[in-house]
């Protein structure tokens, strides 16, 4: 937790952006496994967290605009909950840390709201549905498009701008994601099932005293984007892609991936995949700077994996063509980098078209679709680059029976390389007044000299 | 997953006990942390599992007993799913392999229920409340009373008797239990921070394929019954506490505990407290057979405990008269097991009052208001053995301000005592034709001198 002061910031500064009404934060409570009580790691809602700044469960809170009251809403500990739970200190007291004095039980929060109209957030857990149907009496399937803009437009703003205090955290993030990967590149071998690798950073992230900031992705599978399963083992001439990050106490992120071969050495197609690779994230990274696009980084990358793919004889004919027409996406299906913050796709729940887009509508296009960062870059803002090269043999079947895009993509050849499976390399930027920074102290191997040097 | 024949007489047993009508199965979906899509680690719903074996996530599943169907609802795999998370077979083929012939993609399910009266379970997840909202109409605060008692009843006779093929997995999950323990037990010692412990017995139950079957418990402060916050290091003198288990990738669940001393040797408080738990454990599982009601086990273990504690000058007067009134639930304020299978507190979401007490009220009085299971054992019966015995200073000041309890309760004498702290042995029976079983098939050090010797 920070110092008070920031969260009275924050809150003075919301008030400020919003202008008038009242603001519901719903707090999450202990999300149940299966049964009420059998819990997964509480994790607390991050705007809740970024304005109010406590981490416990069974919180809620207004901002009153109008009538200047900022009122934190839970019940205080009763001796059942000491003997199961531990002590803790009054909702009052935990309150007075982050500069609220008003509390109130929260039975009395739905007396509250009561034909008051309120400015709420879009629900993403069934929990906070419940509660928007209990408290605001809107059906579920409405409560999204009631959701107010004014409210999510000046958090996304707010949060998008990472302040001294808050890069100092996601440093530290970066650094236990990078020891997760370096890890990684020690331990794997051939033989070695991918549930080790999951167990191994995921017990590194913890030992940091925080957790993951989301499902680690370790597997042999890489063409895979997100795979969850740990079911295979590794074998020699494979490679193995790890895309993990560790959230520190703090609740801040970092989100790294790094691909590696399961043996000592990449082989040849491996090797010429991972270079190009390698030289979109450079093309990438060098454009980062304020006013810059993050459209236009995102399709720097994507031209120069096209290039690549050509000048290995996968891709053929105007590369800046064949970008625009989405025929590279068979291998980039996804964007080269999103926000990161308290969220490691930050603020996904509050919607990308405003944290990405500013309001500026997306493309429906494959591939382009799934570009989370479009807008022009403003120092303070932290984001992902991961470029990535994948090989997916059902959308390689798929395209080649529709005949998708024939005129950019050289079928024959691309057959003979459906093997190579699938690799992504990533870092976390932040940009300066005039450039930018990778974030972390600590360096993580990123070229094959360096990889192989690892595995050695 | 087990043969679909399991699933097949699973279901054909539950339809000849409820005897009519349309049982509603909700299958889980991914739980979010902190946005839809950062879920946790995917938890299919044990009932779900017993009945339908699909370890996935969208599902949902009807037994019309009338009609003499089965239909299990979901969606198709899309090329989008494809790409970012693997190859999926068809739902009908995944069906098959437990059994079903019927499928129907899961917008049909609203329609199907539409009118009709739906046997359904208690909902413990917001996403069931919703569900239930949307498909039945129910509000979420009707719903608890509106679950179905002869679809509870049914489904916790059969899940309470755990088959041959069940037993085998619960062996293998106490195994790896085990070793986590074990690995506690070797690893603590001055200095050590309790996050770390957590961090290496969650790995060693993710390295076996599985997962922790509920939050992990590692702690310098043994006296807070389920303290989640991992916070202390640990300190020359001090006790450690692990209760903690794996849950396999069949999802059947192991739970022990252990408490060792920090450092290489038990104080004499300590070894005067352990060896007091330690007979109760003992006498609990001396009385373990058909017939005994799992109350006097408690009992048993109750009066063991305060026998105890008047040896050692806290407790005082007619140890059955303390026990009947309570008083010794000072130091032991929960119950000594409680049924274990799919979920580590088997069932919980279906009602205690069902599960362990057969229909039989609860007592509201504090400690035995927290025992689980009290019904006469039965063969297949599968729980845990878990006295404790804890110095809770909250409790302790609060009680002895009312001056409860004072004429079994030496104030004074418990006074000097109060920064023992906590502690608990755990393990794991199983109730065979004619006594009981210790699930599992390594030993846990449950000794003072066992555990002194895994310390040296």
């Amino acid at each position: 937790m920070f110092n008070k002061e920031t969260y009275i910031q924050r809150r003075r500064m919301l008030k400020e952006r919003v202008g008038s009404g009242r603001l519901l934060f719903l707090g999450n409570d202990q999300a149940p496994m299966n049964y009420a009580d059998n819990t997964y790691s509480f994790r607390q809602d991050s705007t809740f967290l970024y304005y109010f700044g406590l981490d416990c469960e069974g919180l809620a809170a207004i901002i009153d605009i109008d009538d200047d009251r900022e009122i934190i809403f839970g019940n205080d500990p009763t001796i059942d909950d000491i003997v199961w739970m531990g002590t803790q200190p009054p909702l009052a007291e935990k309150a007075a840390h982050v500069g609220v004095s008003e509390t109130l039980p929260l039975n009395k929060l739905g007396d509250f709201l009561k034909g008051q109209q309120i400015h709420y957030l879009p629900p993403y857990r069934g929990e906070h549905q419940v509660k928007l149907f209990e408290w605001l009496g809107i059906p579920p399937a409405a409560q999204a498009a009631g959701a107010s803009i004014s409210f999510i437009r000046a958090v996304v703003d707010m949060r998008n701008h990472k302040t001294t205090e808050e890069i100092a955290e996601i440093d530290k993030a970066v650094d236990v994601s990078v020891a997760m990967h370096v890890a990684m590149m020690r331990m794997v071998h051939p033989g070695i099932h991918e549930t080790e690798v999951r167990a191994a950073v995921t017990a590194i992230a913890q030992q940091s005293g925080g957790d993951i900031s989301f499902p680690v992705i370790a597997t042999t599978h890489g063409q895979t984007l997100h795979n969850h399963g740990y079911i295979h083992t590794a074998q020699e001439g494979e490679m193995f892609l790890l895309d993990a990050g560790a959230e520190v106490a703090s609740h801040y992120c970092g989100d790294l991936s790094s691909t590696c071969p399961v043996g000592k050495k990449f082989d040849e197609r491996q090797r010429t995949v991972f270079d190009i690779c390698l030289r979109a994230h450079r093309a990438a990274v060098a454009m980062l700077a304020p006013g810059i696009p993050f459209r236009d980084v995102h399709r720097k990358a994507c031209t120069t994996i096209a290039e690549g793919m050509k000048s290995i004889g996968l891709m053929k004919g105007d590369t800046s063509d064949a970008v625009e027409a989405g025929a590279h996406a068979l291998f980039f299906p996804c964007g080269v980098g999103h926000m990161m913050g308290l969220d490691v796709h930050d603020m996904e729940n509050l919607g990308e078209v405003w944290v990405g887009y500013d309001g500026q509508p997306k493309s429906t296009l494959f591939g382009i679709k799934s570009l989370r960062l479009a807008r022009p870059l403003e120092p303070g803002f932290v984001f992902t680059i991961e470029p990535g090269i994948y090989f997916i043999p059902e959308l390689i079947d798929r395209w080649r029976a529709e005949g998708r895009h024939k005129e950019f993509l050289c079928y024959d050849a691309i057959d003979r390389w459906r093997h190579v499976g699938g690799l992504r390399n990533e870092e976390d930027y932040l940009i300066t007044a005039d450039g930018c920074r990778r974030l972390g102290t600590q360096y993580k191997p990123m070229t094959p000299e360096e990889m192989e040097e690892m595995r050695g």
